[in-house]
């Protein structure tokens, strides 16, 4: 178990990070107390803000030595509580944003190295400006931080085409919780030394080290582009129309965004300046970005062939093309918006689940049904990434419930756990990409593999024994050696 | 350290596994016993071949209570004694030979599922069938199995589009050293839900568990494919090709294999029916095979503009294109007899090193001079995956030594010291795709990053703290607790 600092250590700290990287002003640590959707409320000894990786090196053996907690904080955008320290007050919080160089982007080698402080959209514009392209993409992009990014193997949108931010990772910068740095930044695309420990980093939620630096996977940016967006049937109908895609297209699909036709209807009501694009509603709907690499490719004329086909096989019901940057933006802020949609609507008991990719659209049609079925009077709403078997399922109260957030206080253990419940049976996960942290904590201990987290404890305990790297998050605080 | 095994529990080996899964005649196990280069023999107790999980659950459940060591093998394909057991013959060897069901291939999925011990080649096969195909292909695709390659990471000749072993597995069933198992075999696309232990058993050489089954990614056949035999002056001219294809063609290029033209004489001697296609002889060839993936894309067009371009630019003097599948067979024949025309030319010291791709044509240039410097008359031949930078970078003895074998086994050290004092210098890999085995294990205690080490030895403990899963392979055999 780790301690409190004593003040010994916190002078140390001070007179090591000097009034920019240490304070403990509860107004200036006040925000990142809080986790961003200001549920979750902690408290810390200190705020560290080092502006190196040295500086970090030399906090984690002050730590180490002390026995003393911290608290790794990127973009502080964690929707399950990654960053928020407990309450006890006994942690150091390390917030990685001075760590926000962009060491070098290489058009030779196609990778940029940025620092662990870097924000999403930083890295995003700093590849076009070489002409080549960073292609994860979250909504949290001008929040969310490089180093958040690979902790929590962030996904979102072009998962499909370019795997999740583990894919991406190629050379690692980490300060170990004894304060050892692994220097792992040159970019390799081939290493086969031993586990890989950039893949063990990548969605390790901070629980064994601070990563201070990385190496990044960039690509070229297409030749051109095509945003789509379609009326379907159902989820198996999008699902059909996907496989007919990737069969005559390959790789040319990027995004495949499903959303329930009431979540759109959500966001037409709340969100301004927003139409349904097609000429009627339909029960579902699907946005769909595809790019191509080559001029001698002529993508527009493909998907038109394909939606043509696909509207004779009734995958779709209707599609309609963005014809410039101006209507595709306006596609994709109808899929964007959801969320905020949603919040201006009211609560609800919110999920994010994988199963596999096939059986994702009889869940959703059938758990739905269940779910109603149970709790009487309830939607759902599922909506996202249905090409890597991920949606955001989200279930509301009953239309006549007034007090929504005592509903979803009240109900909302047994609605997750049910919604787990079948999660499980289908093979999936009750965290497809937001992680653990420590909202979801008590579910993965209650329905994650027993095997599995008997070896994450074994991992834990081996790399960090004395628990002191963001404890609580991920696994349970255990006794320390 | 692990324990001679006992009368006992050979005994009760024997019981469970019957006659077809427990042997202990010399001349049934001679074959396994020895590494496929026959530069290795090792011992054990007796050969194990289970024929189901629930047996590899029982083996390690009665080797952990005897702290007996077991040596999991799944083709002996291994370059680097991976698979070979010790001298002491005090381990047991478990064949996956028998655990070599294709227990489904889901089309819906884009996935298979399959046992340890099935072989590439029989996959290649299976996925075929379905109109699938599963892009990971080596030379040793006729004995290399599914949990061999997984466990070794394995790479080969289409890297550079679809990634090494890692990228495709979805799902995994793994024994660990205790006899838990860990049943993760529905293909989830996505899965946050702490560290990813499908990645950390990936590369990990059996010291891990026992990978008993495994669900693979599939992807749809391409519509056309292109093979391409290029002469160019020199590897950075062959980089410079990449990066233009790579360019104008987005991910068009599966294989991109360049070759030293010493090597290619050396096929031409020694191995029946092979020519040169190019009309003269150039210093370096690559092997380029590209595919589309939609009827619309004239990959042949666009591949003709390309090189017609590029040898105005100067990055190639001369291409041929195949314009059959014979032809094009006999191109990959070209690439894929030369380690075979090698052995028949004499010995060698063989290494397999990685550093950035940018950095490997200047690597490859300068490096090969300082060699020959440094041991005046020798050759140095490189080929393999530039555009992963990635080399089988091999030093010949000088032509008047007659005693090949003895200078290697005189020199070999030496020589491997300064290549691999040059790869570490360039940030690269002692292993990009062999994996350390027991034949490299001298040289990355020597050569790796210590702090990487460190965090193995941690990790292999915390998960197999008698030491017994695959003893003294990839990290040295310690103390057990």
């Amino acid at each position: 178990m780790s301690r409190q600092p004593e003040k010994a250590l916190l002078d140390a700290l001070k007179a090591l990070l000097g009034p920019k990287g240490f304070t403990q002003d509860p107004i200036v640590m006040a925000p990142y107390l809080e986790d961003w959707r200001g549920k979750l409320k902690g408290e810390a000894a200190a705020l560290l803000s080092p502006a190196s990786t040295q500086e970090v090196v030399a906090i984690m053996k002050m730590a180490s030595e002390a026995k003393v907690a911290v608290v790794p904080q990127g973009g502080n955008s964690s929707t399950v509580g990654g960053a928020t320290p407990s309450k006890d007050g006994a942690a150091l919080l390390l917030s990685t944003k001075r760590l926000n160089a962009i060491r070098a982007i290489s058009p030779e080698e196609s990778c940029a190295t940025v620092e662990a402080g870097v924000i999403l959209s930083a890295l995003h514009e700093a590849a076009d400006k070489h002409n080549l392209r960073f292609p994860l993409n979250i909504a949290s992009k001008d929040m969310a931080t490089i180093g958040g990014l690979i902790s929590t193997n962030a996904g979102g949108s072009h998962v499909l085409r370019f795997g999740q931010m583990r894919a991406s990772v190629l050379g690692i910068e980490v300060v170990f919780p004894d304060g050892s740095l692994l220097e792992n930044l040159r970019p390799l695309r081939k290493d086969n030394q031993g586990y890989d420990l950039r893949q063990l980093l990548a969605g390790a939620e901070g629980s064994l080290g601070v990563i201070t630096a990385a190496s990044l996977r960039l690509i070229p940016k297409p030749h051109s582009k095509i945003v789509i967006w379609v009326g379907v049937e159902s989820p198996s109908a999008a699902l059909a129309l996907l496989r007919h895609l990737e069969k005559e297209s390959g790789e040319a699909v990027e995004v495949f965004e499903l959303m329930e036709s009431s979540l759109i209807e959500l966001v037409l009501k709340h969100i301004p300046d927003t139409e349904i694009p097609t000429e009627k509603a339909y029960p579902w709907y699907v946005l769909i970005e595809a790019t191509a690499f080559s001029e001698d490719f002529d993508l527009e004329a493909l998907m038109v062939n394909i939606l043509a086909d696909a509207t004779e096989k009734k995958e779709i019901l209707e599609a309609v093309i963005a014809q410039n940057e101006t209507q595709a933006g306006k596609l994709w802020r109808l899929r964007e918006t959801i969320p905020l949609a949603e919040r201006s609507e009211g609560f609800a008991v919110k999920h994010d689940i994988s199963v596999p990719v096939s059986a994702m659209p009889s869940f959703i049609e059938q758990e739905s049904r269940a779910i109603q079925e149970k709790f009487p009077g309830t939607t759902v709403l599922a909506f996202g990434h249905l090409g890597d078997g991920n949606v955001h399922f989200n279930v509301c109260p009953p239309k006549e419930v007034t007090d929504q957030l005592g509903w979803v206080e009240n109900e909302g253990i047994a609605v997750s756990h049910f919604v787990y419940e079948r999660v499980m049976a289908n093979g999936g996960a009750i965290s497809a990409e937001h992680g653990i942290g420590q909202t979801k904590l008590a579910d993965f201990m209650r329905f994650g593999n027993k095997t599995k987290i008997q070896a994450l404890k074994a991992i834990k305990k081996a790399i960090d024994p004395q628990s002191i790297m963001n404890p609580g998050k991920l696994l349970p605080v255990e006794q320390a050696e």
